[in-house]
């Protein structure tokens, strides 16, 4: 065992540019100072209140049910699936990348059928292909879909799939931890039932909380559940006790992290979600003409690319890991490697919330044609800044 | 709707003594404010390492498997019952208090048989009730017990619990939530084989995490798991995988509470725990001596008290939640109600990490004792304090 008190913290300023966590606005982490009240405080309340106030602003919903639930987004995916299925159910989970896997592999410990509908990874799953399974089903009890695939960079089309699970009775189940507050997420427009998200990746608080919202009718299928839920901690009938009126206590908050998450709403909703998310197109524009540009290639299908997270093919002869670590070690810039059966074929490339920035976008762009030079492949210097710059520029 | 983003954080600064969370010291928000970096950052697995390295010298244990599980005391206690009970096992637990309770709604859901063994709210669980249902069934999985019962404020003894544990072939389970850091807690020495906190009480870190760790007998026990564990979030397994040497993705780590949680441990490490345990005790035996000569009764089984935890009884004729409320509002001083049996019966002062001063026991008693006599409680006013003085003089 080291001396381990020895060591004090002084992290490095890094440039957060991979799939998460992104950078967070400085406000942000002043707020992590105010001082810790207690969890039925009466300011801690106000402070509640607020908060979900804000998020139900972010998921552009009316839902009474919204509040975020005390672990990171992995543990709002799994009070999604623990509280809405339970044996004999059957669920349809969309399946092209690590996050949809993760969906269907939640779903089976919750004891339901899961029918996986399965696409490329880095294509989106097409509509049909669900509607094939809802026909020949007898009964499904919820439709599930990642909405931006953090390990391809795609981002799934949802308002046809709702449309389809309404149709044969099925709840609309989606993740949005990488879309919500960089891409367009409206909740109650678009028919979602479920939504869970994340607080590290476009709302740019420290990871640690995963912001939730159920409609009526999905608090109708929980209250006539068989079973009780398999998690006490993710009980949305005791969690929805304390995050209301009532405030019955359930389990300690975590205060500090209410407190980031209440200020980083707030910077979203002095932005305006309208620009915020017009600020994630452009900046994710400019980086895919910048590396197109540059001649690499593009990796999520055509038409379906993230704004928020861009995937992008390792060129030949090049090598992964040590180019990442020389980003890192010598910019100080954080990009991400490829999960599962893209490890080693693509870097995914945040612009997130507070990292979404065109200085961001040049930066990415000039360090990766210098050292994609220096590491033996031929891009032509200069031309992905001045490609970026066209669009930037508009 | 409110406008809900004019409301800037501006919390008043609080003397926590409820039953957490606590005062933070400065250094530990400070370390909040450290930058953010990747979950797989070279410097955060250096973090990481020093926290694991921290958290062992904190529970007393060599124990491998030790780290913060993402979310708070709580979500502790479901990642233990979770992973080391399933359909088929029996489990007895020491039932004492709320927290009692918790564990036995916990096991239930694992889907084990629970055999809850019963004791006044206030009082220990006999180790002879345990012995008798040890001999009465044919295999116990484990036997579970709250070390220090925050309902309560009574402190279980675990060494003859333990050793009936072993002898019978059982794991034992310990709640440390509230005695951590506080109180002695020797993980290794006492055998206990899997043991949770929580940050926000004796740590004195905002909550959001839950230290863990488990012994070789318990990861053997959860080796030979019939089925998968019933959460993803907490299944150990896989979440050992990110907390060791191969750094293996699970989820996002919440960053900045971890960090905080690292400069918590240091600081209790740079007291000594020995040091530490001797705070607590001094201001525990202070308080519990002024409240007496006020005129209170306390409420848990002599011999058993808690000192990071008072109980005492609301005298009869003053307005439990009038008296908190003044106490809040004029004095800014937070102390607990009673749950379940005991709401408006006692009142929970807390004496824990950064709040354990002998300022704070004296400014709760003389507060409490004016307070009281303007409600119609007859205390000797200065009595409590004088008292007090006495046990902190020596």
């Amino acid at each position: 065992m080291s001396d381990a008190s020895r060591l004090t913290l002084n992290p490095p300023s890094r440039i957060l540019l991979g799939p998460g966590p992104s950078n967070i606005h400085p406000r942000v982490q002043m707020a992590m100072l105010a001082p810790v009240v207690g969890h039925l405080d009466p300011y801690f309340v106000s402070v509640m209140e607020d908060t979900v106030a804000l998020l139900r602003r972010t998921f552009r919903t009316q839902n009474k049910l919204t509040f975020p639930v005390s672990g990171t987004g992995s543990a709002g995916m799994e009070a999604a699936f623990d509280n809405f299925l339970e044996p004999g159910d059957t669920a349809i989970i969309g399946v092209s990348g690590l996050f949809g896997e993760r969906m269907a592999e939640n779903a089976l410990r919750s004891g339901a059928k899961v029918v996986q509908v399965k696409a490329e990874w880095g294509n989106i799953i097409a509509p049909e292909a669900i509607e094939t399974v809802l026909k020949a089903e007898k009964k499904v009890k919820l439709v599930a879909v990642v909405h931006a695939e953090t390990s391809t960079g795609a981002l799934q089309p949802l308002q046809e799939i709702s449309r389809l699970a309404k149709q044969y009775g099925a709840l609309f189940l989606v993740d949005t931890v990488t879309s919500l507050a960089g891409h367009e997420v409206a909740v109650d427009e678009w028919g979602i039932d479920i939504c869970y998200s994340g607080t590290q990746k476009c709302i740019s608080c420290p990871p640690g909380l995963a912001p939730f919202t159920a409609n009526d009718q999905a608090l109708a299928a929980l209250a006539s559940r068989k079973n009780k839920v398999n998690s006490w901690y993710l009980d949305l009938s005791l969690l929805s006790g304390y995050w209301s009126e009532s405030r019955f206590y359930h389990h300690t908050a975590p205060i500090s992290m209410v407190y980031a998450l209440h200020e980083a709403l707030a910077l979203i909703d002095e932005e305006g979600m309208g620009a915020r998310v017009a600020r994630h197109k452009r900046h994710g524009a400019a980086l895919h003409a910048g590396l197109e540009a540059m001649g690499l290639k593009l990796h999520a299908q055509a038409g379906h690319r993230l704004n928020v997270l861009t995937t992008v093919q390792i060129p030949a002869g090049v090598d992964d890991a040590r180019l990442r670590k020389r980003l890192l070690t010598e910019y100080n810039i954080e990009i991400g490697g490829g999960l599962g059966p893209l490890k080693g074929k693509i870097w995914r490339i945040g612009l997130m919330g507070h990292s979404s920035t065109a200085e961001n976008v040049l930066l990415v762009l000039s360090r990766l044609e210098k050292l994609l030079s220096e590491e033996g492949f031929k891009a032509k210097a200069g031309d992905g800044v001045a490609a970026a710059l066209k669009v930037l520029n508009g």
